[in-house]
């Protein structure tokens, strides 16, 4: 697969959602698919969708449809799934706790090697085979396992401080949970950041939308 | 405020961006901002800003900033966020239990009822003001209490059933966390989609790229 530099986040952000309808359709024993099928699944233009994989070299056959097999490998590929990459988690409340039972790490490219909490009553025990250890030990975890990216999951109000100090120590990307700018622009480390507020603002403003008609 | 017709998803999708970043310069006593600090803050151009400002008839003077008073109360009236909206939550599991206990429904433009699951174990119990009752009582409390909303942090396999049958008891918004495609596109009802995996890949992908440099 060849790469185009430059491919804007707006790109990036739709291959996962190709990636999701993608797999789903591979699992249920799909061949091929249509650009203008897949467009209809997505909500997209089937042009728009030509345009995106044509960032990324296209994944050909135009007018016999995609092969998904090949599209999903491709976006492995793009995305970089398959490289086994390494995560750690911090913060081990109800929502470190639902990332580690219910979320597959390992299917969205990453291998979750443990967490953190500073809680005595659930430091050492393991749940989904990822210990909890204490988050006293993290930097020199960190130091000596070398995890590509940390999720925060841990009171916002120490978030910023957190991360700065676990990129020092050499992550590489961050998942930030705790709906705090973590101001890392400046050290050119990624940072993902779910806003769970804004989602709902979003739903708040169609609900809205909807009594308005 | 007057309002336009047909304003694209884009826009109202940086809407809530806008809001968070002016209500925390509000809370720190900031009074105005320029189109172009704000830019900045957000890594958008003023450009960009002052048209998606106009698509809600702007937030007038040009020239000498925006008021953020102005601003967040034009944003809430737009975002419908101070009319006291209601939802239910349905799953009390790990996620549903994090955003009964930490996050906050009321600043984002809803009241959260109560929760439902089917654990005799959490069945009764309250967290944070939220009681949980038997999901056996979902529809007859929908039918009486009339949420505008349902949380689901449900199992995925019973996602789609579930919420077709709470719009047929007149639910008119759902926030999905449950990773699977509710197909309610016919039905009208907007469905905002909390996909973790979509976010973890995307920061995959840049990890990925600053491997490449």
């Amino acid at each position: 697969m060849e790469k185009k530099q430059n491919v804007s986040r707006a790109v990036i952000q739709r291959l996962p959602r190709y990636y999701r309808h993608l797999s789903s359709l591979r699992a249920k024993g799909e061949t091929r698919i249509s650009s203008r099928k897949l467009a209809e699944m997505l909500g997209l233009t089937a042009s728009q969708i030509r345009q995106d994989f044509n960032c990324f070299g296209g994944f050909g056959q135009q007018g016999y449809g995609y092969s998904i097999e090949k599209l999903c490998e491709g976006l492995e590929d793009i995305l970089g799934l398959k490289r086994a990459h390494t995560a750690v988690l911090i913060g081990v409340g109800n929502l470190g706790r639902a990332l580690i039972k219910n979320f597959s790490f390992e299917s969205n490219g990453f291998k979750l090697l443990c967490a953190f909490d500073s809680d005595r009553m659930v430091i050492g025990s393991g749940m989904n085979g990822v210990t909890v250890r204490d988050v006293s030990e993290l930097y020199a975890y960190v130091d000596q396992h070398k995890p590509d990216i940390a999720v925060l999951t841990v009171p916002h109000a120490i978030a910023p401080a957190l991360a700065r100090k676990l990129v020092e120590h050499g992550v590489r990307g961050l998942w930030n949970f705790t709906g705090e700018d973590l101001h890392l622009e400046n050290l050119g480390v990624p940072v993902e950041n779910v806003h769970f507020s804004d989602n709902l603002m979003t739903l708040c403003y169609q609900v809205n939308q909807t009594e308005e008609k």
